[in-house]
């Protein structure tokens, strides 16, 4: 019984007959009615599907997406998956089992921000928002369950639930590729994971929304992802600084002192973050300056910048009795207290309008540019139980996966209805959080795990920090202090313990110069989030997501245990500790106590970062970088802008000179982006984009070209080309 | 609107009115309307409600449990307990939350064998069937939804889903105990868990079953629980002696050559274990012998039974198109495959029936006395998905917790209707299973762990064996082997690698020695299962089910930090190295790497067993015992019948001489049990209890005497008393 739905096509979302329903049967059960989804084509390469009742507060409603049908319209309009035909679901005991076909030699990405593995085939996961506590299990900070094939696809489940996901591990008995029954006893190569060739997950709840997204490899099912979910975050100029937060207990005057320190001392700062104690009671809080640490907030809060400094305020949202909004909120609370906190329901308009009210006149109208937004995630131990009730009768199980996201969102449009962007901290999220100016952080604090989440993030519309708070040895902070550096958020982390950049003297230039990198590249680092803007193109992105970088499994499974073929290894190794900032600059992190590492180069010539030397194409290179500096490589034709080291972000007023660097010997061209830095008034088309070009003249040689842009949305004065390939 | 319930008395069950409903609704929320429980007493000391629509397959249903109203009569009719009556639920979401009151200074035990801990107040816990991992969340093989207070009472949540349990953690807005405020900027003791006054849960279900077990002590609660589930299992005689599995792919002669080698050197042996090469095809299973390494079964089992040596066959449940009941079961099997074998569907009588009619012919008429059930606990990557569907339209969540409850019904039931009793293994269990004949084993390896294991076994009706396998070291071999002759079953498990008792020479005798003394303790331990099956008393026991070890949370509070008195430390600390074995005998076993450890002594006059002399009395001791012997404790009065150290359980025809040791100083008495060691005639009043008596005779000397039953249920013929005290 084929399902066709034929709706019609609008500007905004369209609609056109999409794909065939399936019915299936189960021979071994009555009650196994599997059904064919009934997707509705809604927007250029992104299909929609409502099983059930579906729930009505799901992520991305929370997240209130707006999405951007300009960037998904130029990436074109394919056709349905194919590999998804045969995807069906069912109804039963209150939940939805969803079904989702795989091919063999296909491998899956996402499913959460995962600090232990990037390719999630054959994992199993609960999705729950959570502190990450050590295992890919599903419980971490952002447990967004979407996730991305290498045959180019990718799967969202929209829902609040905690969604259990068998990714390829089950194997049904109507198996179309079933695997053969062995004999443990005599055959050695029994499995104990026979071959699976579906996703199947529980939604606890008697419905849900799915989404398809194509893609012609994982970089465009992730571009259409985060289109769809708004395009990615554009954060202020001053976000992507260097960041330092001051120990909790600290006056005006000790903070100021700090940020004098770092002038004095040479190194460069954004933004400070002031601890629980700027708060007169925290814990749970009351969200007002603590009059005897911070008696004139607004005079600090201008001496900073007049600095150039912005302020970062720590919060979580517990409300205590000590806050003036305690009373007026009270209604608006749920059953269960959070370190004697009360828990704002804040899917109701009358709470996020107290807290409005009292943070715009607190914090906002005196120049704070955003929050710190601590302990919405988890451990279980600290927030409601499942067994809380919210008095808008949202159940815990949804209102913990949505709390970060709903606070993201909330927040944010408090600075967006000032036309001022922010930037900030958040230790919970969900789907649909592409556009919200956040960046993820804990207190897991393993610093390969830490780079392993920068590349898993890049699958799911979040941004990570592997923030540094103290270290061991003088080492282990330099190699976490250039990790830092090369993240959506240059964060040293140290209020508990006070550690400082210089904190140990035998590193502390090298500190500062990898710190002074961040600055200068600043050009480059902007425009790689104007790509996730208004491309969707992640910041950060994992390996699996460069181009030309096949998953081809004929390739890999011919080819197993060579370290000659890189795709090989990149397809049955999971790699997690390199990867891409922009279309241009390859990271490979070094780790305390290892002074050599590998590094897997994609397909094209690929140079060293500092020399501009040829270091080699399309294979494993083991390297001995030294300890002074990050590994840094950069791909043919690469073009790195760059600004003097700057100890500040430079304001809007500001404009430098660039220096444009340029690797390898190809011709080629990239476009600068550029705005006011500030407000989003680049939404309203004030910015520009700017082309950079290298062409070889008659003699054959390099020779670089730009067109910049006459608007006040351009702030470089020269470009000086530097050719770095000798 | 308080409700009442009247009901008429009847002698199997009788209800009388017996508890005030509350109907409590919360100032925050409207939909959080909380309902008091409907208490129907249902037998001396337990109470039931029935909460919305229950599931009709339960754990309780599924153990088909047959409650002894004659050993609950004897424990006294107690009112319903205090501390219960603000007890209450609500229903949302198709959920049933459950609310359960605590007092101050309340310890709460059980919530699943639990490997880490003993006390779990303060824990959270997600109830799901499933291999131990190392952390007491939930997921182990046993995760009985059942707790025990120190207040003496427990609480049990019959059903088979995947409950969430938050055991004193969550802070309602309503509480009555409700901690203070504090600013975590100022006040030093500030808490990350503030104090919480209840138990809450989550029953994934639109209802649920709840009982309530009184107690003057946690012994009496889970001695209520016990016989309300009708008893401890009694286990045969063969399976209290010592077991062996041999390597995997030997034939029958090389298990006969084994098995006389035992015999050669010395070492008891009372039944052998057969891995999965005794069949055909296994994982998944033929079930049917394997020609070529078991040409003629029953020839083999008669020529072991002639040495007096049982055999237990290793399986797990999933079926393999080899089997001759594959096509006949194919209709009874789920959606998903185990391994690419067939997962059938026990809850439908034809599954049970094909699989009786096939293992009665195959094992139980040859010989076969019992089973290894492996894996009907996890992992998740090996099991059915949750997603999974059974014929009988049970969803895979509730198939995943009663599945080796199921399978453990069903082979014991094969077994009754012969009048035999079986002994065996399994991985996988629930609540209910106090009747049933099973040890659960896994290979989680850490031996403390494993001690602790067979503390918190004791609270929740189920045994535990913490194997031996292998060791890298002889004192860690010795170590372990000592603590598994301490155990519901003495096992060597070493199919993998075939580590012998003999293996570590250095060790050999010491190994030998203490194999030989279960071997003769077997009186004793037999009465000790005796009473877990006429009185509900576990026969290991936590050191909290010791009576008179109090648990008054005054004394707690007043003496935190003090070595001199036992409570207090027992109280604050888990005491979770050292257990009882049945009334008398306190069992501190070393651990590889040590050589002095800590014992508590509960209230009364401890001694050594080996020597009789006094060690201490309520209080902390340190030893220093010595490689050779493991630490056993006897309490002032206590009373160890023993048998000559024989290498083969006695059969039903032999009888033999005891020697009864008295420990301490006092006048005291004690009953042995014994019956015929085989048949459920004991069920039938085929039994004897005999009065073992030391009484002061007028010089003031210890005196033993005994009233021998003469009965063909007694097999004992003398009676030597040795007074160890000196």
């Amino acid at each position: 019984m084929p399902l066709i739905y034929l709706a019609n096509m609008t500007d905004r979302f369209y609609r056109i007959p999409a794909f065939i329903g399936l019915i299936l049967s189960l021979s071994t059960s009555a009650l196994a009615q599997q059904t064919g989804f009934r997707w509705e084509l809604i927007a250029p390469g992104v299909w929609k599907s409502v099983v059930g009742a579906s729930d009505k507060i799901t992520p991305l409603a929370v997240a209130e997406i707006n999405p951007r049908l300009d960037g998904l319209k130029k990436l074109g309009e394919p056709t349905f998956p194919n590999v998804l035909t045969g995807s069906t679901y069912q109804q039963t005991d209150g939940k939805t089992y969803l079904h989702f076909p795989l091919q063999k030699g296909e491998q899956l990405f996402g499913l959460g921000l995962n600090f232990k593995s990037v390719q999630q085939r054959g994992s199993i996961k609960t999705l729950h928002v959570d502190h990450y506590n050590g295992k890919d299990n599903g419980r971490t900070h952002a447990p967004v369950p979407f996730y991305v094939s290498s045959r180019g696809y990718g799967v969202l489940i929209n829902s609040a639930r905690y969604i259990t996901v068998y990714a390829g591990t089950g194997v049904r008995t109507d198996s179309k590729d079933m695997p053969p029954e062995q004999n443990r006893n005599t055959q050695r190569d029994w499995s104990a994971q026979p071959y699976s060739d579906a996703v199947e997950m529980v939604v606890p709840a008697p419905g849900t929304e799915v989404y398809v997204f194509a893609g012609n490899n994982p970089m465009e099912v992730v571009q259409r992802y985060n289109l769809y979910c708004g395009g990615g975050t554009l954060p202020p100029k001053w976000g992507l600084g260097f960041t330092h937060r001051t120990p909790t207990l600290f006056t005006d005057e000790q903070v100021l002192t700090e940020v004098a320190d770092f002038e004095a001392k040479g190194y460069p700062l954004s933004f400070v973050g002031l601890e629980p104690g700027w708060q007169s009671h925290a814990y749970p809080n009351s969200f007002v300056w603590d009059s005897t640490r911070f008696p004139k907030p607004k005079l600090f809060l201008d001496r900073l910048l007049q600095k150039n400094i912005r302020a970062n305020l720590w919060i979580n949202p517990y409300v205590s009795s000590h806050s003036p909004i305690f009373k007026d909120v009270l209604p608006y609370t749920g059953s269960h207290l959070v370190w004697v906190g009360r828990v704002p329901d804040f899917t109701m308009a009358p709470a996020r309008n107290l807290y409005k009210d009292l943070f715009t006149k607190q914090h906002l109208s005196i120049g704070i540019s955003g929050y710190k937004v601590d302990e919405v995630d988890g451990y279980d131990n600290w927030l409601w139980p499942d067994v809380a009730t919210f008095p808008s009768g949202l159940s815990a199980e949804q209102m913990r996966q949505i709390y970060g996201l709903q606070v993201q969102k909330m927040t944010d449009t408090w600075f967006r209805q000032r036309n001022q962007r922010t930037y900030g901290l958040v230790r919970g999220s969900n789907a649909g959080s592409s556009a919200l100016p956040y960046v993820i952080y804990n207190d897991y604090y393993d610093h390969r795990d830490f780079i392993t989440a920068l590349c898993t993030s890049s699958f799911i519309g979040v941004l990570w920090t592997p923030e540094a708070r103290s270290s061991k040895t003088s080492e282990e902070w330099l190699r976490r202090m250039q990790s830092v550096c090369f993240s959506p958020m240059a964060m040293l982390n140290a209020w508990a313990d006070g550690t400082k950049p210089w904190t140990f003297p035998d590193v502390a230039q090298d500190v500062k110069d990898v710190m002074l990198l961040r600055m200068q590249l600043l050009p480059y680092l902007y425009t790689t989030f104007a790509q996730y803007h208004f491309e969707g193109k992640p910041p950060i992105r994992a390996m699996n997501l460069v181009e030309g970088f096949s998953f081809d499994t004929k390739t890999t499974e011919g080819q197993l245990n060579s370290t000659e073929n890189p795709y090989a290894i990149a397809a049955r190794k999971d790699l997690s500790d390199q990867f891409m900032v922009g279309d241009f600059l390859l990271v490979a992190p070094m780790f305390a106590g290892s002074t050599t590492r590998k590094v897997v180069l994609p397909p094209g010539k690929w140079y060293d970062f500092y020399t501009g030397k040829l270091v080699g194409e399309a294979k494993v290179i083991e390297i001995t970088p030294g300890l002074s500096k990050i590994p840094l490589f950069v791909k043919e034709g690469g073009i790195i802008p760059m600004i003097p080291p700057v100890l500040h972000t430079p304001v809007n007023e500001e404009k430098l000179p660039l220096t444009i660097r340029h690797y390898g010997k190809s011709e080629t061209s990239w476009a600068l982006y550029d705005d006011d830095g500030e407000t989003f008034d680049y939404e309203r088309s004030t910015y520009s984009w700017t082309r950079l070009a290298v062409k070889k003249n008659k003699k054959g040689e390099l020779a670089g070209t730009w067109s910049p842009a006459r608007n006040a949305a351009f702030h470089y004065t020269t470009a000086t080309w530097e050719y770095m390939t000798p």
